[in-house]
């Protein structure tokens, strides 16, 4: 087992792994690159709704976010993170589901970048505006993705459009895309860290 | 060295882990139970300033965490946990503070309650409307710490509040306390988890 994830990890130059944190749902897509083309690795969901402490769904979030680094490798996470919510309680929960989800990776040293929504969109379908389903028609092309390996839920392509925004990002960097990596971060300021 | 630990942690009945995130400092503070009394076993800071980066915040405070986790073996995690903010930015930030502190508590299955702050300076002083100044010196006396125990950051002393509201708690529960934990919520329905 350990093997074969090995292998399949040796396949690619890099591997990202897009998230999409909510509260009820939680997108996650995976995509490798090899010589510059991106292509799916993997697309899932994690199930939170059935959880009905709180705790547990951060748990959750923690064990399956862990458990997936452990077996793709990411050498890098991209998070589709809002900068605006409804109301404070709705943003302290977000939040919480971001940090548990980062800690996941910050356990295991993947650097993570985050992207505003609209940001996302736009790198994949040119608009900020797009609706999800675009996002989805978009991406299915792009990757070569059947239909049948489509999950119903959009978070999941939300999270691959994350992840793909990412690879966009650092193949073709446009200077005013503000968001720093932490990896970036270090590279910038070997000093500071310790 | 883990024998030692080991040692520390057989003297207590029950070790709580009192923790006060926030996005500059984080406090933290350790009591034992033994035969229903409570003593101060640690007291301390994480200091966040220093690291300008958020990501870099946010790894600190888990590795922190784990690390204090590790340590003192702390059967049950209390967080002071504000439900109102100045803003959404500000609780988004909080949010994440408070994941990933919780996500480290989580990765080592110690169940987690939150209490408001007011909620916490009424336990320690009877009025919900003390000073961190008040807490401290409550504190100071009820568990007779020395005055070169403490720290100049009331941060340390306000986590400190919490892990002993969550000690009275569970020794005279209030009926309206409210925040239930994972544990009692696992005990509450068994049938949910898995």
């Amino acid at each position: 087992m350990t093997d074969d994830i090995a292998a399949e990890k040796a396949l690619w130059d890099k591997v990202i792994m897009g998230v999409d944190p909510g509260t009820n749902v939680m997108g996650y897509g995976i995509v490798g690159i090899k010589n510059k083309k991106p292509a799916m690795i993997a697309l899932g969901i994690i199930e939170l709704s059935k959880f009905e402490s709180h705790y547990m769904r951060l748990k959750r979030i923690y064990d399956r976010i862990l458990s997936l680094v452990e077996q793709y490798l990411p050498d890098e996470m991209a998070i589709e993170a809002p900068f605006f919510g409804k109301n404070v309680q709705s943003m302290l929960k977000l939040g919480r589901a971001q940090g548990v989800a980062m800690a996941a990776a910050l356990a295991r040293e993947v650097p993570i970048t985050e992207y505003e929504p609209r940001k996302i969109k736009m790198a994949i379908t040119g608009t900020g505006a797009a609706s999800k389903e675009q996002v989805r028609e978009m991406l299915k092309r792009t990757l070569n993705i059947k239909e049948e390996q489509l999950l119903p839920q959009l978070d999941s392509t939300d999270a691959l459009a994350a992840a793909m925004c990412h690879f966009y990002e650092s193949t073709r960097p446009i200077p005013s895309a503000g968001k720093s990596s932490w990896k970036d971060f270090i590279a910038r300021n070997p000093d500071r860290v310790r």
